[in-house]
């Protein structure tokens, strides 16, 4: 079995090599830059380490893999532009760079490349791969837009929150997971119990996110403590917290949600208050060690010497503990 | 052999069977908006043509039209945020209907919804159209790419500027074509005759537009006459023109386009007469020729009986004899 850290390595050199046309400049250069951002590439390091561990060749899974990391780039050059995002990884975004209409037209390059990579699985795999590839796809932009329509709604509640975070993050881990476990020659019950990790694993992670946002160690955590808050983000702490509140805590936390003008610490310390009364980090957490027990017990029944999933399990534990 | 017109009613009546979820109507909506604009659906009509002239089921190539006709939709709505575009066929574009956000984002949507529908062709020819697919799609990017930066520049060449409609608009008839003959059980280089006499045709047509802009009878050609001259559209009558203008003609050519203000009917008067002053009509009048010429010479070669390809020469014949 290898290590994640050796399948990151491959990955890191397999997206070294990809190249493109050099022109138009325009449509390829970007690609270039926005691959070359760098990243954890732990999606299509997973892909690999799914057919690792089911005795597949991890070479005839490479393609498949960058597919897997291209068509997560694409998206986050589309995601950027609809954030107006300036930075991405520390550097300037596409639509920054260049300009927006670049950022859009590269970014359907990117998918449309995306493609051609996933296409190079073998023949007998071929069709299911690409239907699992599409599935995931449309999941993506289905969970990209909820996010979007749930900025302006005031009524979103924590099962559509949890749906929303499946879709526009999970599932992609999941199907990154699927794939490679079929390339790897998995059954059909093990290939799905392995998305089933992935999906629940990734769903676990944001609430987790979510949680550290406001009660992370700032030394640890590396984002600023509190920006969720800060920027009224419907995290699942404060749906629950909206759910949840009444009297003077329901009006307190609409005042600061409504308020402009306002300190940005006293905002935090306030808010992070109400959540205390409310007991929400509590609920926040049981929510998330529901989803990373769902992940572990999918991980448990495939039907694979526990040897072969111990990367796998550790990995999931060391996402799971971060402490705070 | 069924004519153009049945081929286009099949398609129509299967756009109108194309069914989305509900949620997130953000992202469905506009998908089904935009296919219901209508258009002629030449490009999915033309696809079963070619299934049909080799013996193939027309039914098992449906979902293959669709495709083609869902991401030639997509290009459009991306297309249209990128152009500023306030109206496709008279109606409100996607991203003034909406925003731009849920236009990028539903073009997203609408290419993975062609990918789904690609996919569903036989398993034996699978990785061939999806090839194709992908090829075609990749042209089309990189045409779109190459139309914009045409738009800053003022040394394209009558080459570049070919090329770029070759990719943006005439591959994409040629890959129609193409999966269709495929679909059908033609020979590669049957096939691929068939691509050439879709992307030489694609050309010819693109070419005989741009003489119609200028030369067109006003009753009969859709659009207003001088509509590219009054805009600085950088087509091959004007590429060609700049190339060859010298004195005066230069002079007065380039004061024209560097005119912010100024009377549009005197703009167009004075332009074409400089441009007939350089022979441009007759230049662009054999350019188009010699495609079209190409594109029926490609069209003669494909192992067929005259009758088959009866209907694809009088669709051909029709596109080159709009009068002017």
């Amino acid at each position: 079995m290898k290590t994640l850290e050796e399948l990151q390595d491959l990955i890191h050199d397999a997206v070294g090599q990809l190249s493109y046309p050099e022109k138009p400049a325009d449509l390829y250069k970007p690609i270039t830059y926005i691959m070359s951002l760098g990243g954890k590439r732990l999606r299509p390091a997973l892909l690999l380490m799914a057919c690792d561990i089911f005795g597949g060749d991890v070479q005839q899974a490479v393609k498949a893999a960058l597919a897997i990391e291209v068509f997560h780039n694409f998206t986050l050059m589309h995601d950027d532009i609809m954030d107006k995002a300036p930075l991405r990884r520390g550097k300037a975004t596409v639509h920054e760079l260049w300009d927006q209409n670049v950022a859009i037209l590269s970014g359907d390059a990117m998918m449309v490349e995306a493609n051609k990579l996933m296409l190079q699985v073998p023949d007998a795999v071929l069709r299911r791969i690409m239907n699992i590839f599409n599935e995931t796809a449309t999941g993506v932009c289905e969970g990209q837009q909820f996010d979007m329509s749930f900025e302006t709604r005031s009524d979103v509640s924590a099962e559509e929150y949890i749906d929303m975070i499946r879709l526009k993050t999970a599932v992609l881990l999941g199907g990154a997971l699927k794939i490679g476990a079929i390339i790897g020659g998995a059954s059909e019950t093990d290939a799905s119990l392995l998305y089933t990790f992935g999906e629940q694993l990734g769903i676990a992670f944001q609430l987790q996110d979510d949680i550290l946002d406001v009660y992370g160690d700032p030394d640890k955590f590396g984002k600023q403590v509190g920006g969720d808050i800060i920027s009224n983000k419907k995290t699942f702490l404060l749906i629950k917290a909206q759910e949840l509140a009444a009297g003077t805590d329901a009006t307190e936390l609409q005042q600061w949600i409504k308020a402009t003008e306002f300190d940005a610490e006293a905002k935090v310390a306030a808010v992070t208050g109400i959540y205390n009364n409310l007991n929400i980090r509590t609920l926040a957490s049981d929510a998330m060690a529901t989803y990373a027990e769902r992940a572990f017990a999918a991980l448990d029944a495939i039907n694979l010497p526990a040897e072969n999933k111990q990367y796998l399990r550790m990995f999931a534990d060391s996402l799971m503990v971060r402490e705070y």
